[in-house]
């Protein structure tokens, strides 16, 4: 297996340093010199570093600036690039130029989505479990949502996560002040990690887990690839129904499931009570850009005082949002009709195929290689390796983006997370450089 | 003028109980039994009462149960009626047709907007205004954005509002935990209410007004259609000024200013030091279901520590938000073209001339009658009387949903907030039974 040696390594810390931001503090400073008396919210002066995807986008724009004339290949940011099947676009073209006639023109819609969009994703995402359309809320993405649902939850609560994870979770855990100081090693000193890597099958060590309020749990994962399977979702639940907690399970992966993990955490039994699902159309259909998700929230999930979460969740929903765009849910119920479901899989298999093209690449260079089979994220593994010096040397090498794994939390360390999202032909333009960098 | 006798009036009280709440948290209290642990967010408690445009909504659901026959005439929630011009429809089925093509495909955006639109809003809602479009963040609407600016500032700040005021400004400070416990008036504690009424030209007493860290102030003023004057937003700034405050600029209206009232805050010499402003397309291009607005932030504006506020907004935007959907930015762009400045600027004379009848109407009748000359709302006063049962008088004898002044805040109560958007002969139409219920 390759590995580089210590003196041709570029040191992460000049790509992580967030130069922009320091520069202008400075200037402004010097300039102005005019302050408010306003304090700068505690919980934004813990959040370090930038966000991890805006910093890959950087660190991309950087280096087409170094070198203009190579062709960047980016398996970074999880960004779908196939067209949208026409009979999706349409109806959302459609719905576009309805609006100009007195028959078609909608205002507001309901802040809780559609009737028709919510009772389409009930019967189509949850077929024979029994959620009622009442109990799906329509987002304009799922991370819009994750903090909808930090900012439902408060500040009182502590949360667990999965190490490494998707950094919205302890993000805006952070920014809604749960997660309390960061130590060294990145850890927020009130937050419970929850390491998953291919020692515990990626799936944590509940008998060792402290118990936390709310636990975030992705499956398929972002960023390890891995489908929890049914008995590990069944263990899961247990432990949160012994613990009183709420299960915050992500499923916008779902779609990318071949075998027979569970696709929601409602079919477990018991769930009910003690999960939300936040789920998005954006990898299932390619609207990334157009912007549409949704949460469910089902009657049973009660505080500790008996009070149903779903009331305060369509509170916050009608005070802090005002419903998805419209011709973003008549995309959504394109998607939902038996002729777009159809269509949006095509989709899926052709991003599927990428993904094995870029398993078999890693694999040949005899790299452990995980994920790619349930999701469209590899997983690879650099033993001893820092991650971000593994980032930069494909990036300087091979003009390739990928994503550091230590971005996704401290267990993410030795590992890069690899994107399958792209056209077929840079996919294979990767692998062929990534064989000649590895092999 | 008109009085209702004491006996014939409904109590309000039967209309605002959240009868479905309460209902269903009783029978899965009974009928489940099976509680987390996890506490019920404080905050959350003291939001005692829906949101009231939901609650409005629900409103009108009832009275066409009650009344299935009635011509129900809303002039209540601001909601858009008329047909978006085709121009700018176009533009966004043209959008969507090209995300099923290899070239016009685009996943995720830039999470503050498109470049172009960024830059098209700075120009034109900014002329001759130094305003930078990386000041200019895209939104999904101004309720969004305003939850967004309370996420960034956090529990441990002060603010103010207009009272009365557009709820989402106190419901969303009660939600982040900055509002303190609510009086039996309906104050909260921690809040500073500046009181606008006809005695002072809607404009709050500054010298008796408490220092507060954040000042929410939105002209033309929704709910009572006042645009504040230069002179008075002059005052406002300096008072921020002197008291080292940020002004939060509610804008969403600015385009019905027909006189020389600032349409911006930022009209006001050193409004950049201390004023962010939040806008939206939804009033000025009908766009309240499209879901489209935008917040400036100026680089100036500084915290006590001297760190500019536009950085820790554009980690909210980036960690919290993933960018307006792509359509909807090319509706927006469009929208600001020269032919759909055109196009849209007709869409405001229309509602400005229903305005002038449903002012008409009032004044024609004796009643006081406020707004409707800068704003699509008018603020109509009924001495003595109790807003709500104004309201209900109103519904129940005319088929006519207003919103009662008092759900904007205690200082609304003796007013009833009109809409002026709707189509002309619903206007004509709610005017006849108008005069006929209060001559």
């Amino acid at each position: 297996m390759y590995k580089f040696p210590a003196s041709t390594l570029v040191s992460h810390a000049i790509i992580l340093q967030p130069v922009i931001v320091q520069a202008s503090f400075k200037t402004q400073k010097d300039l102005l010199g005019c302050r408010t008396k306003v304090p700068r919210n505690v919980n934004m002066e813990k959040l370090r570093n930038g966000y991890l995807f805006p910093e890959i986008s950087r660190l991309e724009v950087q280096h087409i600036e170094k070198y203009p004339n190579a062709k960047l290949i980016s398996l970074g940011i999880g960004d779908t690039t196939e067209p949208v099947p026409q009979i999706i676009t349409s109806s959302m073209a459609n719905y576009a130029h309805a609006l100009s006639t007195v028959d078609g023109y909608t205002g507001y819609g309901p802040e809780q989505g559609n009737k028709a969009l919510r009772k389409a994703i009930a019967k189509e995402f949850y077929k024979d479990l029994p959620i009622k359309d009442t109990e799906v809320f329509v987002s304009d993405g799922a991370q819009s949502d994750i903090t909808r649902l930090q900012l439902l939850l408060g500040s009182n609560v502590t949360i667990a996560v999965q190490d490494p994870s998707f950094p919205a979770y302890i993000d805006s855990s952070v920014i809604i002040g749960q997660a309390g100081v960061e130590d060294e090693a990145g850890r927020y000193g009130s937050i419970e990690y929850m390491k998953c890597g291919p020692h515990n099958n990626f799936f944590p060590d509940l008998a060792t887990t402290s118990r936390a309020d709310i636990i975030f749990f992705c499956s398929p994962n972002n960023p390890t690839g891995h489908a929890a399977t049914r008995k590990q979702l069944e263990q899961l639940v247990n432990f949160a129904r012994e613990n009183g907690s709420i299960i915050i399970f992500d499923s916008a992966y779902s779609s990318y499931i071949k075998d027979d993990s569970p696709r929601s955490i409602y079919e477990i039994p018991g769930a009910r009570e003690v999960a939300i699902e936040i789920s998005s159309f954006s990898k299932f259909a390619g609207f990334t850009g157009v912007r549409l998700g949704w949460t469910v929230v089902p009657e049973e999930v009660l505080y500790s005082n008996g009070f149903p979460v779903i009331h305060d969740f369509n509170r916050i929903v009608c005070t802090c949002f005002n419903g998805a765009s419209n011709i973003a849910q008549a995309g959504g119920l394109a998607c939902l009709s038996s002729e777009g479901f159809l269509a949006v899989r095509s989709l899926v298999d052709y991003y599927m195929e990428n993904a094995k093209i870029l398993v078999e690449t890693f694999a040949s260079v005899g790299l452990k290689v995980y994920g790619g089979t349930n999701a469209p994220y590899i997983w690879v593994h650099f033993p001893g390796s820092n991650s971000w010096d593994v980032c930069t040397k494909v990036l300087e090498k091979a003009h390739i983006i990928t994503i550091p794994g230590s971005g996704f939390g401290p267990s993410g360390e030795e590992f890069l997370r690899i994107s399958a999202f792209g056209h077929r032909e840079s996919i294979r333009e990767a692998s062929s450089r990534l064989k000649s960098l590895f092999l």
